[in-house]
């Protein structure tokens, strides 16, 4: 009887990922990952050199989705299916040995496993390993403390209506922002709206190649860059810092 | 000339720390940590069995304070002068060789090492290894994902007064609060009336020996238990589940 251990992989660099993390997957036999179709799958390409010769992938790839609304009820169908799916084939595997999934960033914190992993219990004996969340490699990648003292970070998506963007961003001291792509711009008005746009930063593929940080407000509009991260730092109470 | 690398810990389980944290430690011929007076300090204690034999400790003991008010003009030169005191020894030290200094959780998310990290500016190389923030230890330890979909995070400390942390408590979504303590009543009574104790957790010593996850509801009145944080899971949005 095997498990199900879904591996949190970190913000992308591997030496950011958890020792546990590290050992599962280069001892795995069996390592499954979520991709998009025709795409190598940034899960992927981040275990690149660490899995063993003789393992068995298995590429979890999202149904195509061009020709069906994102809200839809038809795609909503299709993705539950897709779950159904590799859920029981999972669990099927796992009766015979260990399966590691692969999973950016940390599982519970927005990951796709969860979807998974509600779909497993009773099943198969999940195991979930922490990952460290993309943000936090994006905040540090700048090099500079997210927070202080008694700082109030919130974590928006980019998907969220505009008016629900900016009230948020108006209550926070520090801010991370994610899933921005084609948001960007409204996340850009939105941020100058709440007063935030010259504190804010965009951080593309944090501790990865390639790895990108400018000033937001110097950033094109019509940029929607990939692993894109938008942060604004909070400037809270320090202590020691005498006034 | 060394460096001074400042390795973040992670939530308390040595296996969760980074890949890169873990060697920095396991190598270095010289490594400081915070402490209160006549404490073994969390960070070592996190560390221990891992240091080479031949290392150098350095325990950074924070000034007594039970005569001095926190928030007092003489608490925070008392605090300052520390810093500075400390900055000048490791910048010294960094002359010469490599320092790790050991940092709990992430050192740009609410940690103690920014203090040194803005006063070593241009004093010494300093490096800054990203680690697994405590949050992300404890919600993982509920085995349930703490955002789904487009669930809007906010993390907030317990010193907020309580109309602030009332405030914030009603808007988010998912919801940590740090810094509990003695703090806890409060915080309490906060999540009450913003409508969210039910659905509160306790998690102290999340990922560490001693581990306990509780319903908040539950908790005495007069407990106040250390390294424990107060999480609400979101309920967001799962395009997956079939209404």
């Amino acid at each position: 009887m095997g498990r199900i251990l879904c591996a949190g992989l970190g913000p992308g660099d591997p030496e950011l990922m958890s020792v546990r993390a590290d050992r599962a997957i280069r001892t795995a036999r069996h390592v499954a990952y979520f991709r998009k179709r025709g795409r190598p799958g940034q899960a992927r390409r981040i275990v690149d050199g660490m899995l063993a010769p003789e393992v068995q992938e298995y590429a979890m790839e999202y149904p195509v989705t061009t020709e069906l609304h994102f809200g839809s009820a038809e795609y909503k169908a299709c993705l539950a299916a897709f779950y159904d799916d590799w859920a029981a084939r999972l669990a099927a595997l796992a009766q015979q040995q260990d399966v590691v999934v692969l999973c950016e960033g940390d599982p519970f914190f927005f990951g796709s496993f969860m979807h998974l992993h509600t779909r497993l219990q009773g099943r198969a004996q999940v195991e979930v390993i922490p990952g460290m969340p993309g943000m936090v490699g994006c905040w540090s990648a700048t090099q500079l403390p997210i927070t202080w003292g008694d700082d109030v970070l919130v974590v928006l998506m980019g998907t969220l209506p505009d008016a629900e963007l900016e009230r948020h961003m108006r209550s926070a001291d520090a801010l991370v922002v994610m899933k921005t792509g084609r948001n960007l711009p409204r996340v850009r008005r939105a941020l100058q709206a709440a007063g935030r746009l010259d504190a804010a930063w965009l951080v593309e593929r944090g501790t990865m190649p390639g790895e990108r940080i400018v000033p937001l407000a110097e950033v094109d509009g019509a940029d929607c860059p990939y692993f894109a991260i938008v942060l604004v730092h909070g400037q809270g109470r320090r202590p020691e810092v005498l006034e």
